[in-house]
């Protein structure tokens, strides 16, 4: 029998309930910021938030509470593709010659090939609950609302999805998959909202953003009482629904026997992260780990690296609350690199908190070293990853080398959020050398924070 | 807890051994046939296929043990994506309000997303083994390409790979699929190979077929020494290792307290199909059971259904030994349905032999009954099929109906072969009611078939 590279937990070891980091988090000195209203900018109140969320999501957005139940039609659909496999990419390790033993948390065996449906899941699961026959959202490369057309399908409820034109004209796939599911999708920037036309009248050759679609999905929900919002990530219980994640790969590390020194994975608005994080850094909050946490992104949109830590808008058309959080600008618009679920301005506020108060790190990649890293693993481990997760592969082979030369002994776990299959395009241009290496502009930033408010220091 | 729909073996479960039919046909009175010399008609004997496959692999052909162990190196990169899961489809099942259970054994997480890794695996091992450096192979839909690309690359081998000119130019994510393991894709037919020359002189537009890229693929075996060829189907040794499919299946209807009634696949070349049924055919052999088997194909491309059982070259250029088996006629090119990988002239002889021998039946669907199915898998159970599985949910689905109509419990097992995530195209097609009804047209099997040997009946 050679070493086991495969840690399958059994249908019953899916975690019945979700992991909220706050209590460890305030429990570390860490308080978190509330949301500030976007007219007012005093802290805003749930009832604010009661056109767009059900209650049940409004309060676990604000939960101090350890564990929250997962509902049981929730589970239900969860065992349609979970407990997912962790691996050891022992093959990975031999190629890179390497002391380091690398794990792999796989989400890309889910029905939309990524970690997406776990909370659209979720979050249909309690619209449906809250009585509304619509839910209106965003999506960008396509991951996120093919996740939610999918869980909206499952409950009954009607999808309607403004795709960034961009992505809608280059990556039909990702449309065809939402309306095999029945979701209604709509090119952003499209003249069926008041956000959406403003922006044609400015521009009519715009070929949108995620920010832009954002204030179109939320005026729809917002002038419609049958219709509620939903996003893909960023908000506190979008993280918490991911950490299903997290929770099944402590089981399964502890099945190999392992406690990992580094958790390495990709943010963009920082839901795939958190969720695999969060259950091992409240060991770290709680002192009882030392472990460093790595997030990765594109040197295209360097939102931790390179953004400031300031209260901003979510969406381009300031119709969302301000959220304390690591942005580019509300106005910023990424270099189209393939990684289209990292090209957001802002990330989770927790995220952003982790990051300045030192517990987590962050590493931004161009392009070409993350598709490097990308055929690497494909050649070894055989799954060809989503541009997105190939971030955190990166960052993980980077960590691997650094112990091969140091001769230490590392455990890496990576979270590869997604297989690659709907970005070959992506691959044809990295193979033909026709990736371009993309510079962030800054200049963009400090104009669109100019005057927002600062946050509190040490907060 | 909810009732369980999921079924999951341990990595020690997967199996250490493949399943040879061959003692249980050959008990239950089935003699198999022998492939015959394609210039002297007489039956082959072993050395002349020495120039395309390893000895290995000629010997598991005409093996007549019923178990052959699986090498330490095949086991070790199976367990990259095997065990795979075993899932009760309970939200198809309430959809269709039907007595029935329905399970399905899905193959479409492995890296390639379908089930040819298995045997593609094993294969690029004993080639390995026996010293070539490089593998020739055919494509059409492009699963098999792929499939073969990451094995060679796993061992070291290079792969070339003649892909059907009309797959080439519309689904380039295939190809770029190969090109990342390193394999080298050519359009066929090519002006590489005097097959290819021929057909594109006499046509110099030709959108090729599965017939002459095989052509292809096997003039560069036969005429380079450092260089075998592999097929992804048909062949005895190729259905032998997909059994591990079905012996896993065995497993998990065990652990579902389960024994199907009716097991139902898709045939291209049969190796799918077969590695699901074989395990399970063989206890109706021995008289052990009674369950029925259903190989469903499309009725633009109906070997079983509408075919000659005859013996006919396996491609266009007549390079091949003469296979007994259903056949449409080796010159015969299908419509161009989206279910690539089911547009192969012939079929499996062990498939062929069930069929006529009555102990498999066959059925064959429209593309627009298959996608109607498709959708309403995905829609129910969240899984978007490939065009050739979907064929199997249609037999499976028209089982659970008339189950219902009848009032009868049945458990029925579908061989679920891969995901559709490469064929968004064709369910853009359905959804806009662009899928063309195609005909099969008779006349051309009669003239192709025209003075080949005739199979001895009950043979």
């Amino acid at each position: 029998m050679a070493e086991p590279t495969r840690f399958d937990l059994s249908p019953d070891d899916i975690p019945t309930a979700w992991f909220n980091i706050m209590p460890d988090m305030v429990g570390a000195g860490i308080q978190p910021l509330p949301p500030l209203h976007p007219g007012t900018k005093e802290p805003i109140t749930p009832d604010l938030l009661a056109p767009l969320f059900p209650e049940a999501l409004i309060l676990q957005e604000v939960s101090t509470e350890q564990w929250i139940d997962v509902p049981g039609p929730v589970l239900d659909i969860y065992r349609l593709w979970r407990p997912t496999p962790l691996h050891r990419a022992v093959r990975l390790e031999q190629a890179l010659q390497t002391p380091a033993r690398i794990y792999f948390k796989y989400e890309g065996g889910s029905p939309a090939g990524s970690h997406k449906p776990n909370t659209a899941v979720a979050q249909a699961y309690y619209n449906k609950e809250s009585g509304v026959r619509r839910i209106s959202t965003e999506t960008g490369a396509g991951q996120w609302g093919s996740a939610l057309s999918m869980a909206c399908r499952f409950f009954g409820l009607e999808c309607l999805v403004f795709m960034v034109k961009a992505s809608y004209e280059q990556k039909p796939y990702r449309r065809i998959f939402m309306e095999t599911f029945g979701a209604e999708v709509r090119p952003s920037p499209s003249s069926t909202t008041q956000a959406g036309k403003k922006i044609l009248e400015a521009n009519p050759d715009s070929t949108g953003s995620l920010g832009i679609a954002i204030s179109e999905a939320i005026e729809i929900a917002a002038t419609n009482d049958d219709t509620h919002y939903s996003l893909g990530s960023v908000l506190n219980h979008v993280l918490l629904h991911q950490t299903v994640v997290g929770l099944e790969a402590q089981k399964q590390m502890e099945m190999a026997g392992e406690r990992p020194d580094v958790v390495v994975g990709c943010v963009g608005g920082g839901s795939n992260y958190a969720g695999l994080a969060y259950p091992f850094m409240a060991e770290r909050l709680r002192g009882a780990s030392t472990a460093r946490f790595l997030a990765t992104e594109p040197a295209a949109c360097p939102t931790l690296t390179k953004g400031k830590f300031a209260y901003d808008f979510g969406d381009t058309g300031q119709m969302t609350p301000l959220l304390p959080m690591y942005t580019l600008g509300h106005d910023f618009v990424p270099a189209p690199v393939h990684a289209g679920g990292l090209r957001y301005h802002g990330d989770a506020p927790s995220i952003s908190l982790l990051v300045r108060e030192g517990h987590m790190e962050a590493a931004a990649y161009s392009q070409n070293e993350v598709f490097d890293a990308a055929v690497q693993f494909a050649q070894t481990q055989g799954i060809i990853p989503a541009p997105e997760s190939a971030h955190a592969i990166r960052g993980a082979i980077n960590e691997a080398v650094a112990a091969r030369e140091a001769g230490q002994e590392k455990v890496i776990l990576i979270g590869l959020s997604g297989h690659g299959h709907f970005d070959m395009q992506a691959y044809d241009d990295y193979l033909n050398a026709r990736l371009p290496e993309v510079e962030f502009d800054p200049s963009a930033e400090e104009a669109a924070l100019a005057g927002l408010p600062e946050v509190p220091v040490g907060g």
